[in-house]
C-alpha cells in the first residue's frame, strides 16, 4: 500500500482527494442536489455501484439531521453514466439517535426528461456518539500480507478484465488465493478478499466505506463465471469509523443460483474492527 | 411438527390460514389499501415486525406487476400497535424482470393524523421464471431433529419470555443448543436456530418467508442479554419458493457493538434448498 502515496501526496479529505472531489454535491434547492458523475469511477462503461452509494450517501447525510450512515439500502434501477445528476432527498422521520431518508439519483435523457437511477432508503445516526461497548467475537478472515497480494499491476492479465479508470483510483490488493480467475483457473469457491485503500492516499471513513463494500472483483469470476454482474439491490450497514490505514474488504456468495447472486461484505480496518457489512443482490452472467 | 397440524385441519392458504387472513389487504383506491394489525402476532406489546413486513409484502405484490419479493428493505420507524392500519404504495420502476417499488404503512394518532410506521423499499420479481440452475454450496448449519427441539409448551421456561399470542400461532422448535438462556446458561454464541411452521398447517410460500426471518428469539439471549432488540432496518431477499413441509431458520450475529447488532438470517426449505436470506440492524439491549 506504498507506492501510490510515495508517488502522491496523501490527501486526508476535502478537494484534494479524488473520492472527495468526484462525489461533491452542490445544493440546488432544499434536498436538491447537482452531482456530476465521474468517469473515473468506471468499469468499461459502468459506473461503479459502490462510488454512486457514496454519492447519494454524501447527499443524504447533508440532507438528514445526523451524519453518518447506520444502514443504507439502494436498488439500482437502470444503469448510470458519467456525466451530470440530480438527486432528490426526502426526511422520512427524524429522531433522537436516528432519522431516515430517501435520496433518488437522476440524469437526464435526450429530451431532458429525469430518469431514475438509484432509489436510496436510508437511517442515519452519529457514529461519534455510539459506545465503545464490543461484545463480539467475530474475527477478520485470514489475508494474506500485503506485500504477497496482487495489484492492477502485476502478472499478465489484468485483474478486473476490460476496467480501466477505477484502478487507477484504488489501490486494491487481491489475496493470491481469489485470484485463481485470472489464470484461468478459478478456486470454485465463492471468495473475494483483498487489502482496500483509495490511490492517493485518502483515509477510510462511513462514505468510503459504502465504495470498499462495491469495489473488489465478483465472486462468481472465482465460481468459473465471467461476465457482468449488475447489482440489484445493495445494503449496507456503517457499525464503526474506521481507523486510518488500509482496509480488509472479504466477500463471499452462498448462493448462485435462479439467475441470482448474493455477495457479503464485511469490512474490517487497521485496528481489526468490524467497521462495515453489506449484502447485495445482483444478476449472475449468463455463462 | 405434528401436533397441531392433527388437531387443526391444515389450510394451504386462504381464508382458513390465520396468516393470510391477518395479513390479507383491502384496496381503498389505486395505491391505498386498508390493513387490520391483528394482536394474534404480538410479543409482548409489539407487532412482529415479520409479520409487518409480510403484510406490506402482500399489498406491494397487489400493486406492482411482479408477484414476488426478490429483495425488500424495510425500516421501522416507530413501533406498531393492533388495530387500523393503511398501506400506501408507489411504483418506481416497471421493468421486464423485475419491478420496483416502495409502500408506507401507517396508523391513526389520536387526532386522526397518519402516522408512519414502517417504509419499505423492494424489488419484486416472479420466481417461477427462474431458472433450475443451483451452483451453490452452501450446506444448512447442523439442526437437531425436530423431535428433539424444544416448544413453546416444553420446559420450565417460556421459549420466549413475556412472549403470548404469536407464540400460539407458530409451530417453533427450537435446537437444544440454543436455549441455554431459557435456564440462565446462555451459550455465548450469536446463534438462533429452529424449525418453524405455521400453528394451522399453511405451507410456506414467499410471503411466510418474511415472517420466518424475524420470528425467533433475538441472539441476543444466548449472548447473554436480555431484554428488547427493536428493528432498525430488515433485508430479506426470498431466493425460491419454498417446498412444502417444515422449514429450517439460522440466525447468527456476528458484530455486537456500539449498542447495536446485526442478525442474519438463512432459511431452508424441507427439499434442503436456501429459500431466503436476510440481514437486519437492531438495537442491542441496554443489559
Amino acid at each position: 500500500m506504498s507506492t501510490s502515496t510515495e508517488t502522491n501526496p496523501a490527501p486526508r479529505t476535502g478537494a484534494g482527494s479524488e473520492f472527495d472531489r468526484d462525489t461533491a454535491v452542490t445544493l440546488r434547492e432544499p434536498g436538491v442536489y447537482d452531482a456530476e458523475l465521474s468517469a473515473g469511477w468506471t468499469i468499461i462503461h459502468a459506473v461503479n455501484g459502490g462510488y454512486l452509494l457514496a454519492l447519494l450517501g454524501r447527499a443524504l447525510g447533508d440532507h438528514l439531521p445526523h451524519p453518518d450512515p447506520f444502514t443504507i439500502s439502494a436498488h439500482y434501477l437502470t444503469p448510470s453514466a458519467p456525466g451530470p445528476a440530480v438527486i432528490r432527498t426526502e426526511t422520512v422521520r427524524t429522531g433522537r439517535t436516528l432519522s431516515t431518508g430517501t435520496a433518488s439519483l437522476y440524469q437526464y435523457a435526450e429530451d431532458g426528461t429525469e430518469v431514475e437511477r438509484i432509489r436510496v432508503l436510508a437511517s442515519y445516526g452519529d457514529l461519534d456518539a455510539l459506545t465503545d461497548d464490543v461484545r463480539t467475537s467475530a474475527v477478520p478472515p485470514a489475508f494474506a500480507p500485503v506485500d504477497q497480494c496482487f495489484s492492477a499491476s502485476d502478472g499478465p492479465a489484468p485483474p478486473i478484465p476490460g476496467s480501466s479508470a477505477i484502478t487507477d483510483r484504488l489501490d486494491l490488493r487481491l489475496d493470491p488465493a481469489c485470484v485463481g480467475w485470472a489464470i484461468g483457473a478459478p478456486s470454485g469457491k465463492g471468495e473475494m478478499r483483498a487489502w482496500f485503500g483509495l490511490a492517493d492516499g485518502r483515509e477510510p471513513d462511513p462514505l468510503s466505506l459504502l465504495l470498499a463494500v462495491d469495489a473488489l472483483p465478483p465472486t462468481s469470476f472465482e465460481l468459473g463465471l465471467k461476465g457482468w454482474t449488475p447489482t440489484v439491490e445493495l445494503t449496507a450497514h456503517v457499525r464503526c469509523r474506521p481507523a486510518p490505514g488500509p482496509l480488509r474488504v472479504s466477500i463471499t456468495t452462498r448462493n448462485l443460483a435462479g439467475g441470482f447472486l448474493e455477495e457479503d461484505a464485511e469490512v474490517w480496518d487497521s485496528a481489526g474492527r468490524l467497521v462495515a457489512q453489506s449484502r447485495q443482490l445482483a444478476r449472475a452472467p449468463r455463462d
